[in-house]
């Protein structure tokens, strides 16, 4: 069963250390829905203006995400500047020009309502809810968020949270959302708003989900080269949410893979700029790099002591 | 076979926002031979002031930490004060009193030149090889260092390092020592400068250890409280170097092992302020919470792709 996902499609002009791209295909439902097409179909709902060109149009098309929910109105497409140090470990945003995403109204189109699989990419929680009103009754609910929302509408965001199953962050949206410098504990509190597993996503030092009984650490793949962070989070949530989609459990052991193929999926993201590394992605690199995290995080148990 | 370990014996006095204590024993080398006590004997050479309390030097006979290497000069002990913030994660150093550390010259006893494990603590990387030319030819020697020796003797530190078989450091001194903000990349440079296995330290993120072909990744033990993280990083060299000496054999399966019992204790020893938590800690407690990070950190095969 398809994926629906909302979010953004953007330009994006980023600058790195290792180089520069100007309006690159970028967004969180760009990135989310070409990583979730690897493990399923995706159907995509976005905005973008009459300035974005077929060909992205026809990548989407060739991922066989269906972009029957992608509009297209009068004005220009989103678009995002930012530049990373020799760190990579944040983006300065150097220009936010959110043209058509501005007044983004997601419409949820006939053919899609019955996706039995949901997420809400970061948008307004006000927005999010729209979104869930327009579905039928989805088997679970994805959801991410950012700074801005947490600081300007917490209170639409727990009414969101309430109706979300799960719930993918980073670590510093986490402390930020509960005022709880241990994540251990903003994950407890973070629970009893509602979504049933929290991913708390880490950046360059791997990833932690809480589910009611259990918790599961997992580092990054240790990278030599990364050359662009940007869209890493969104490519994790796609291969998190897309394994999730085709196994249709929410088991322990079906969500604790599902953060590895997330991880994998993130991994090869960040070695090239916008989708390029994803666009040449081939299923036997994915199955290798599951195993080589299995490789990287495994031990034995001991009695010795 | 007793392991050498070389570091400082202090008087800490630390402020948390949940508790402060005054004068209380710290220092590199009382946290590691504690910890690595559990493990086996340990061999202790420092240098304390004639204030030292013969409380202190019970507590390391109860622990079968063999003292006869702890100088007892005329003068006072290091004492070091530092406060940490809501966040626990970086300490600021109220005040530093070298004391007797500042003319320390490590004289290793008769009845400790063939311990066949020798650990480094973070003293003057000059005092480091001194200790190395007064022991026969060892199993294995364990290092640390820290930023201040790293900025103010980079030549004489590489000069013991290619002396070093095994390197502990946290990751902002892995980047400072290599110029290398990718630590993948910085690994490979130290290992090539003498020390075949590096372990990275990434305080509430876990560790990565490079050996030559092979990289380990574990997080760290997700704790609701954390009340101390004094010593951390010194109580998980301890279970470490402690476990590998106990099992005697440097190969890939022993290494894993012993990231894992380090980081056991780490996690207990942050639970309590100075060495509390480890003084009362009982070897089926350590069992647990190895069973628990193997809970924490596995999942599956899959080929379902």
């Amino acid at each position: 069963m398809s994926i629906l996902v909302v979010g953004s499609v953007a330009f994006d002009s980023v600058k790195t250390p290792f180089g520069e791209a100007k309006e690159i295909l970028g967004g969180s439902a760009s990135y989310f829905s070409i990583s979730a097409s690897f493990f399923g179909p995706v159907s995509l709902v976005a905005v973008v203006g009459k300035d974005f060109p077929q060909e992205h149009l026809d990548l989407f098309q060739k991922f066989s995400v269906d972009t029957r929910g992608l509009q297209k109105v009068a004005g220009k497409t989103f678009r995002w500047a930012g530049e990373y140090g020799f760190a990579l470990n944040e983006a300065k945003t150097l220009d936010t020009q959110l043209n058509v995403f501005e007044s983004f109204k997601p419409e949820i189109p006939a053919g899609y309502r019955n996706c039995q699989y949901v997420f809400l990419g970061n948008i307004d929680p006000v927005l999010q809810r729209q979104v869930l009103a327009q579905v039928s009754k989805p088997k679970f609910v994805a959801c991410d968020t950012m700074n801005y929302w947490i600081s300007s509408k917490p209170e639409e965001l727990k009414r969101t949270l309430a109706q979300v199953d799960i719930l993918i962050i980073n670590d510093g949206e986490a402390r930020m959302m509960t005022g709880q410098p241990n994540v251990t504990k903003a994950a407890r509190t973070i629970c009893s708003w509602g979504p049933k597993i929290l991913v708390v996503k880490k950046g360059e030092y791997g990833v932690a989900m809480y589910t009611g009984g259990s918790i599961f650490g997992a580092p990054a793949f240790p990278l030599e080269e990364v050359f662009d962070p940007t869209g890493a989070g969104d490519t994790f949530a796609g291969g998190f949410v897309g394994y999730l989609a085709k196994i249709g459990r929410l088991d322990d052991e079906t969500l604790r893979k599902a953060v590895i193929y997330g991880s994998v999926m993130a991994s090869f993201n960040v070695e090239d700029f916008s989708l390029n590394r994803m666009i040449r992605l081939k299923h036997s690199e994915i199955h290798e790099r599951y195993r080589q995290f299995k490789e990287l995080t495994h031990f034995e148990v001991d009695q010795s002591l």
